[in-house]
C-alpha cells in the first residue's frame, strides 16, 4: 500500500519569540547549525520511506509562499491551506481527503513540522514498523516516546502491557493530560507510559471509519472537500465545511475514544523544540555549558543560551540567561521563565503592537 | 579673589560600555531621563559661584569638538587639550598655567567631569565654604563625602578630629587607596573617614608652591606652557612638556604629601557614576526596583537595569540584570559582576575590533 505523510505546518510558535513570528513562525526557522529549517528536516528525515510527491503540508495561506520557498520539491497541489485554523481534527480530516482523492486508500504518517530528531535512522526503522502495524485490521497507531526524565509539559500515553507483539507494539489504554511534576515522576518510574508527540500512522480507510463515528461533521465536510478537490467549487467548500467545523484535537476527538489504538515506543533523540531551552539539547555547547551563535562575548558566563543577530552581544557574569536579538526586539530570559515569553505577547497585543508580533 | 572652576575631561569611561566608547566616553552621554549630559549638569551646577568664562576644562585633543558642541558658552581658549595623558598632576598642572596667566592668582575647583550631584544647592553651600578656606594661607582642601555604606571601590580621606573651625572644616591626617570591605566597614563605623571624591579647591598660587616642592619636572614645564600660551610655540611647548612629564596622579604627587591639607565633608548626594548601577541610583526605579529607558517590556523582573535603543527589549524572570542596547552592540550583565564589563573591552582590544571599544 501507498505510504503518504502529512505533514501539519500551520502552528504560530510563540514561545520562539521574539525570532518567530505569526508571518514567520518556528517550523520555518533554522534552530541548528546546519542552516536546514525545521520543515526542512521533516521532509528530508522522510525520504527513505515516502516519495516528495506523497508528502502532503497542511497549513495556513499565510505560509503558503514560505512553504513553496522552503520546499520547491513538494508540488504546490500538495500544499494544502486551512481557511481557518480549527485543530488537528479538521487539519487531519483535509489531508485525508486529499490523500483520498490521489490514493484512494494510503498509508498515511502524520507528523507535525516543528520536532527535532536526532537519530534519523532509528525514526525510519520504528515508521516502518508503524506503518506495518497501521496496514493490520484498522489499527490507529501513535508514535510514543520512551520517556528520560518527568517532563510536565507533554501529555502522555499509558500502554497496557498484557498485549503486544514483542516488537514494541502495545495496545494503548488510554492518553492522559500534562500532569503535575509528582504524577510525572509516577509515570516515569511505572514504565507504562511514553510521551504523546503528536506522531501519527494509519490507513486513510480506517481514519475515515472513526471520523464517521465520533466526528461526524467532519467527516461529511471531508467529504464534500474531498469531491470539490480539483474543481472551480474547492475553495469556496474548503472555506465553507471549515468554518462549520467544531474545533477539535485528534487526540481528544478521536484518539481517546477510539478501539484498536496501538503505540510504538520511539528512542530516537525526540525533541518538540518547545522553547528555548531546545537549542542547548539539539545544539553543542561550550565547556561552560553555554549554547551561543553568531558575535558573542562571553564573560564568566553559564549555562547561557545566547543568540546575536547582527551586532555583538556581550554577557557578563550571566547564569542560565537566554538571550536573543532579532532586528525588532530582544528577549532577556531566565531559563526557568521560558513559559512566560507568551506575556510579552500578551503584552503586544493589548497594546496592539502587531508587527511585533 | 576671583573664582575659577578647572573640569576634568578626559576620562575614558570603559565602565559604561557600550553606551561609552573612546570616541564618546561617558561624561559626553546623559545618564538621566532630562537629556543633560554628565559634563553639562557639571558646567551649570557651577554657575552660582563661577562664570562661563572662568570655567576651564582639560580634556584630550579628541574630545575638544564634543565639548565645543555640548558647551557652546565656554570660550574656546578655556578647552585645554592634552597632547597626551599623564594622570592628574600634569593635568591640573596645565589649567593652572592657564588660569595664572589670565589671572595672576586666583583660585582654582578642580572638579571630575562626570559625577553627579543630587542636591545642587547644598554643593554650592560647601563649594562657597571650601573657596573661603583655600584663600586662607596656602591652604589645599579636599572635599570629602561622608559616607553611607562601606564601598569599597573608593579611597578614603582620614581627617583629624583635634582641629577643626567647628564649620565642618578638618586637617587631613592621611589619604588612604580603596580598602576591603572588613577596612571599609571599619572606616564608616570610625566616622574619621570620608570618601575621596577628587574635588579639590586650592589658590593658583598655593597648588603652584606645592608643584615646585614634590613634582619639580612638572612645575617647570607649566611655567614654560604658561610663558608659551597665546604664542605661535603654544602647541609645540605643550607637546614637549607633557612627553617628558610623569604620570602622576595628584593625589600621590601631592595630596599625601603635602601640609596644611583640609577637608570639608559634603552631603550633597553625590555620586560618582562608576557604572550602570549609578542609573538605579541617579533616576527613578519602577515599582520592583526596575529602573527601565526605551521601549521594555517588563514581566516578571525585579531590581534590573534595562536601557532600550531603538528597538523593544522584553525581560522575562530577571533579577538583578543590566541590559544596554546600542547601535552595534548589546550588554547583558548581572549587577554583581559590573566591574567585569572591562573584560569585555580587553577582550575586542585582543581581537583588534577597534570600532567597538
Amino acid at each position: 500500500m501507498k505510504v503518504t505523510a502529512v505533514i501539519m505546518a500551520g502552528g504560530r510558535g510563540e514561545r520562539f519569540w521574539p525570532k518567530s513570528r505569526n508571518s514567520y513562525p518556528k517550523q520555518f526557522l533554522s534552530l541548528t547549525s546546519d542552516g536546514e529549517t525545521m520543515i526542512q528536516k521533516t521532509v528530508k528525515r522522510l525520504l527513505p520511506i515516502v516519495a516528495y510527491e506523497d508528502i502532503f503540508i497542511v497549513t495556513n495561506e499565510n505560509y503558503v509562499p514560505i512553504i513553496c520557498t522552503q520546499l520547491p520539491e513538494i508540488p504546490v497541489s500538495n500544499i494544502l491551506a486551512e481557511p481557518v485554523a480549527r485543530n488537528t481534527a479538521p487539519c487531519i480530516a483535509l489531508a485525508a481527503a486529499a490523500v483520498n482523492k490521489k490514493y484512494d486508500d494510503a498509508v498515511m504518517i502524520v507528523l507535525p513540522s516543528d520536532h527535532l530528531i536526532k537519530y534519523d535512522e532509528l525514526y525510519i526503522n520504528t515508521m516502518k514498523h508503524a506503518v506495518k502495524v497501521a496496514q493490520k485490521e484498522d489499527n490507529l497507531v501513535t508514535v510514543g516516546i520512551t520517556p528520560t526524565y518527568p517532563e510536565t509539559g507533554y501529555g502522555y500515553i499509558k500502554f497496557s502491557t498484557d498485549e503486544n507483539d514483542d516488537m514494541g507494539v502495545y495496545k494503548v489504554e488510554k492518553f492522559v493530560e500534562k500532569p503535575c511534576l509528582d504524577v510525572a515522576k509516577e509515570y516515569l518510574n511505572s514504565g507504562k507510559y511514553l510521551w504523546n508527540s503528536g506522531m501519527f500512522v494509519w490507513k486513510v480507510s480506517s481514519i475515515c471509519k472513526n471520523l464517521q463515528k465520533f466526528l461526524p461533521t467532519i467527516y461529511e465536510g471531508m467529504l464534500k472537500i474531498k469531491d470539490s478537490i480539483g474543481t472551480d467549487s474547492y475553495e469556496q467548500t474548503l472555506s465553507e465545511c471549515f468554518e462549520s467545523f467544531p474545533s477539535e484535537s485528534i487526540d481528544f476527538g478521536i484518539m481517546e475514544k477510539a478501539d484498536n489504538i496501538y503505540t510504538l515506543s520511539g528512542s530516537f533523540g525526540w525533541d518538540d523544540v518547545g522553547s528555548w531551552l531546545a537549542l542547548e539539547k539539539i545544539n553543542k555547547t561550550d565547556e561552560y555549558g553555554n549554547y551561543v551563535s553568531g558575535d558573542v562575548i562571553t564573560i564568566n558566563t553559564n549555562r547561557s543560551i545566547i543568540c546575536s543577530n547582527k551586532k555583538l552581544i556581550a554577557s557578563v557574569g550571566l547564569d542560565d540567561i537566554i538571550v536573543v536579538d532579532t532586528d525588532d526586539a530582544i528577549l532577556v530570559c531566565d531559563k526557568e521563565h521560558t513559559q512566560e515569553v507568551k506575556k510579552v505577547i500578551e503584552n503586544l497585543k493589548i497594546c496592539n503592537r502587531r508587527d511585533l508580533i
